[in-house]
């Protein structure tokens, strides 16, 4: 099996348009809120329809890098609608969009998910693959990927999960503790291992790069890193950093620089989406928060004991997430000052043009041939994965600065 | 004339105890809320009782640059109240740190200064020198630091303006189109040249380095510049960057790297000391809103149409300076999103750190022999100075970075 | 001509349907986002597409009142679209809404105003009537009056100034001294008559129940007043009260009845429509500004010195409007809050409503015969009119509970 | 027994110099910051360093209502500590009225208090009687209360509950169900009786007006209502109504006036002095939220799904607890709208002459002879107490309107 799925080292013909090569995105929770959003977008790129406002990376021309228009899409999700019904149900998209991405969405219903009602409470649906257990699992994933590559003529498949927060797992259990005991966990189905660790495994087993978007753990196990540097497949991850994260890794480093001492930090979010929902579970909850709240203590160099993280779910808004951050700051001679950000944002808006960047700089990555942990792509995550025992960087201009080096326009290309 | 006022090249003998040179800093509105601060922080500083926190360079150790143990102050102001006495009016410092630092405060009392009550209407006092015209005036101006710095010892004397605002002088007045026009203005008198200007003059005609805190037009007049780097003294300004424009460098490099699009920026400041005062004389608040309104579509790349800032006089809160922002962005697929950003400051705590560190960089410089503009000090301020036709660098981050490499400690020693 | 235009005392037959009689609202400013807002409304209404959220007066059933059903609409604009096209381009109406309230809106053409771009600087358009003098001009309002109400068929006509603002008149001019002393100014086109005047003038002339949403100076003119008084017909204004001063007279009486002392209120407004630029001329300013700013005072019973307005024309909102309130209070031992309200509204949602209760207002006032100053209609405007010396009431909930008791539906009814 | 306690009918003489009677304040909670904010605020009104400000009932003069002047105080507290060495403390006094007020507070000292450890995890202390059973320890308040009017010779004492929130009860508990089992669950010491059932049972039994600041169970269990009425002692409560609920109830009435539907109304809390040490346990959270919480849906006359309230414990602000509100509307043509509300309040600066007015109040209920639950007092509570099933009402101009008609200043007296 393993030769049958080892599919993204194929050689690939340079395109004669001078395009970059094709890649093919397999997504888990190909059917929520982010992946609908990503995906109308794309088509809309593809139709001349859209700018490309919020892509990060659009204005730097990378060598290698696949164009915008190169991105296939294809995955998983426990409800079977077809995309198009599944995004006007998110109500992110407004008419015209649904109009303009419809047609295409409309085409793409996703493949059967290996959900587990156990690891993601409040999120659940009937497109489920009932698998006898770990193995099988992993087993359907690998053939799906495989099917996909060679159904759509892609160059490269790289996997990328955008689905809801899953609950916390036993980081003790033995399972997590080794590749070998997570292999042997696999064959006897061991509890510990949960749904998005089995995507990663099967992704990495297979030579296909892998970026997690959600708090769940997933490649970042101690398994699966050994894995992915043994077989030297991308990884990257976790948590999509999109609003709040996002400003606090903004402001944090500039109190810093001034000398301004954080006293307390105190954070607060309502959303109304399935991802919400799925947070309105305790376990889901703690995951969320946990990587929320590891960012700024390493940014300050002190701890903040009152750094406060709420989340909670509010219908009113729907995908309008909106977030309330109160900072009281102590400066000169021991004077106490307060600012507060109320950010107002889209949660899917701000988070499907990264979760396209990510498979782009996968693919990138993977056609360089750097495997292991991509570090340089911690600019996506509220928790980046680091390797070798490296302290992660949370600052957001340093991190971009390391990100724009890799790809090769740093400083001196950018002007 | 010229040699006598010549004071600050002399040679200084290094200390003893290892630390380096004193400087004395000679401030223009020495009674003002935000130098009566810095002074009593740095008294406080010497007798123990204060940490550094809002001192943004002080976890740095940099070869040459003076120790804020080092630090001496006179200057000139309209109100001729000792410090302690003025500092108890502006109502900045808590009763511990006027105690603390009132005995240092109360032994100094502002030499008479060259105000002008038709460039600064609602800030006006009866300590005032009646010079007989221009000449007489900086010739006094330069007389007062020759003896300040006889006096008190000092290895060097640098001189910071931090006085309030000025009215927006008349640009195309032929006295500030060159060195020998301004020359021939100040034999006559010209009206178009203000007090701003005069200081700066007797400052870079007696070697001494200078600093604009304020945003008066004075050494980035045309014919300043000319003189700074034919005497090679080192000039830096203007407008110290504090609270708002602080943080709309932080965030607004940020959303350009996230290609959010600003739509519009709306920011408001509410604030009632005497700054604030000054400011609600409309010619002197051109000058404010001028060089806050800069800012904004150099770091964006493009122009932001809706970009409004309105700045009122509230006398309820006195020096706790209030801002409120909004801004409206559009993201992936069109899609809009708000931030809103509301800072309670103090406006002295933030802005007396930032002039004790210009005075210690001023300081650095000129003992390293650097004059002219001082390009890598533009962290401290809101329209950095930029010589030879370079474009203004206003992304906090990178202003820090330029400012940390200058001083020797960026990236490398900093780790 | 007095009688030929006296239209609106005749007879009505009560309607068989046990509804009230149905009442003909002319609109000065008929094109605009609030009158194009209340048309579509009152159209979805009958088409059993709209409940009545937002209508204040809804949930009350009085005897005699019009039923929203029963409202028809004409009026003037300067802009001569069809309301469907004018909608549009206000923005306020989503796409369902124009669709549903489309085809009633496209059937109704603006009659050509009495507009003066002298008056309404920012705002001005072709579809005017080019009258020789201020005569012709009211006769011709007269005229157009008494058309629509024959063509209608309506049992009463009211008007309803929805106009953008008006630069303030020179209130001490000859002409605004006495109703004598104004038709002399009539025959003379004297220039101290602006257009909201002329409006008012032919309405109360012709016995139409006149009310002003607009800041403008109109019916609470000495004059005008005085012949609102001797014709007994009904008046009402002025500037309607939506966002920022409604939540003003909302929680200022709280805080009097918890003895909290305001020490300041700050009040800022951001709005992007047509009316926002209207108010982008200083003029037109002042007129908007002076109704807010007569409101705190009289509800505290102290003058409150720092009580601050701005209002900035800022495109990126269109019609939503934002408003951020900073209110600076004192409690118990002098010691000092804040409380901070920021109201993301909109500006045409909240005022359509209000102009529809206003027009019912003014009709059950007629039928009652009840003419002069309409005072109990206060709770609808910033700057109530009152009569008779009268100080007027600014408190929301005392304005409500003198509304539903004129309506006869207080305390005892309302249960 | 029962003689012994029955204290506060006895007869009072009129005061000679025209003031009312003198009113004995049994606090229990003395130590905390309500408690020494209000008695260092009626010392300093006493000395003439105080003016009434924040004094809600200040500006009515009202026959047979203590004066500020004549109110004393003692209670119990957990904390043995003189109440100006509390006051430090808590921070809530500037030195200014410490000193002012301090030489009063420094005289006093709580009695020893009945806590309980298990009702109120967080808040505990050394200052405890151990009574060996319910019997013994009421006996003992009641002994207390007793003392304390005799020692101090006013005429009539009351009781205030200022204590930090205890857990919720168990209210179907056998004992919570009638006087007659209450009584034996006071043989019994029951668990399900509280602390604060103890002290308001020893209240009522000994004819002492009792009034409940805090959220816990305590006169409001059927059997100390049952009692009170019984008895004719007046009791009120609970829960104080200070800075958000505050808003809320001045808020939410008038977006029903003006038919504007609330979709959701999300508050969270944060603050940092003992009370918020007592709401971060759950137990107590829970008794919180729940009397702010049933404010909302009556207000309205309909149930908002998504009313959320957070309290966090967050210790940099101290007692300047802050609320942050955000409320979203739906107004005409199901167009939606946000209003947020920031309160930057002080908690106790708002409490303390709250928990005055109240004792005020209940010394002239008890005057008047009208025991029972007092529901013209509701304007002071979050969760007002009500009898024979009466709806609360919680719309703060009505409850308003309702205290000030009881105390015979309304309306007509008020002008």
């Amino acid at each position: 099996m393993t030769q049958a799925i080892d599919i993204s080292r194929s050689s690939s013909q340079p395109r004669q348009d001078g395009r970059g090569e094709r890649i093919g995105v397999a997504v888990v929770g190909l059917g929520g809120a982010v992946a609908t959003t990503a995906i109308a977008g794309i088509e809309m790129i593809k139709a001349g329809k859209n700018d490309r406002t919020g892509l990060p990376l659009a204005e730097f021309a990378v060598q290698g890098m696949a164009d915008y228009r190169d991105l296939v899409f294809s995955g998983w999700d426990v409800n079977g609608d077809d995309l198009a019904t599944a995004a006007e149900k998110h109500g992110v998209l407004d008419r015209d969009s649904l109009q303009a991405g419809g047609r295409a969405l409309r085409g793409i219903r996703p493949m059967q998910a290996v959900g587990s009602s156990a690891f993601c409470k409040n999120v659940d649906g009937e497109n489920k693959f009932n698998a006898r257990g770990h193995r099988e699992a992993v087993e359907r994933i690998a053939d799906d990927i495989a099917r996909f590559k060679r159904d759509s003529g892609v160059d490269r498949v790289v996997m990328v999960n955008l689905a809801s927060t899953e609950r916390y797992p036993d980081m003790a259990a033995t399972a997590l503790q080794s590749l070998k005991a997570f292999e042997k966990g696999l064959d006897e189905s061991d509890a510990a291992i949960g749904p998005a660790m089995l995507y990663a495994y099967a992704a990495i087993k297979s030579g296909t790069p892998y970026a997690n978007f959600s708090p769940s753990v997933s490649a970042d196990a101690k398994p699966l890193i050994e894995m992915a540097h043994e077989r030297n497949v991308a990884v990257a991850g976790k948590d999509g950093k999109t609003g709040q994260t996002f400003m606090k890794t903004v402001i944090a480093p500039a109190l810093r620089q001034r000398s301004l001492h954080v006293d307390g930090w105190f954070s607060t979010n309502i959303l109304g989406n399935r991802d919400g929902l799925a947070l309105d579970d305790p376990n889901s909850l703690q995951s969320k928060v946990g990587t929320k709240k590891s960012v700024l203590d390493q940014m300050l160099g002190y701890k903040v004991e009152d750094h406060i993280i709420d989340i909670r779910y509010y219908r009113p808004r729907g995908d309008d997430k909106e977030a309330w951050d109160n900072i009281d700051i102590t400066g000169f001679m021991g004077q106490r000052m307060q600012i507060k950000v109320n950010f107002l944002c889209k949660d899917s808006i701000l988070a499907a043009p990264l979760a396209i960047e990510i498979a782009r700089c996968l693919g990138l990555a993977d056609r360089r041939g750097q495997g292991g942990v991509q570090e340089q792509m911690g600019v996506f995550f509220k928790a980046p994965m680091m390797s070798n025992g490296h302290d992660p960087v949370h600052a957001f201009h340093s991190q971009q600065d390391i990100l724009l080096d890799w790809m090769g326009v740093g400083e001196g290309s950018e002007a």
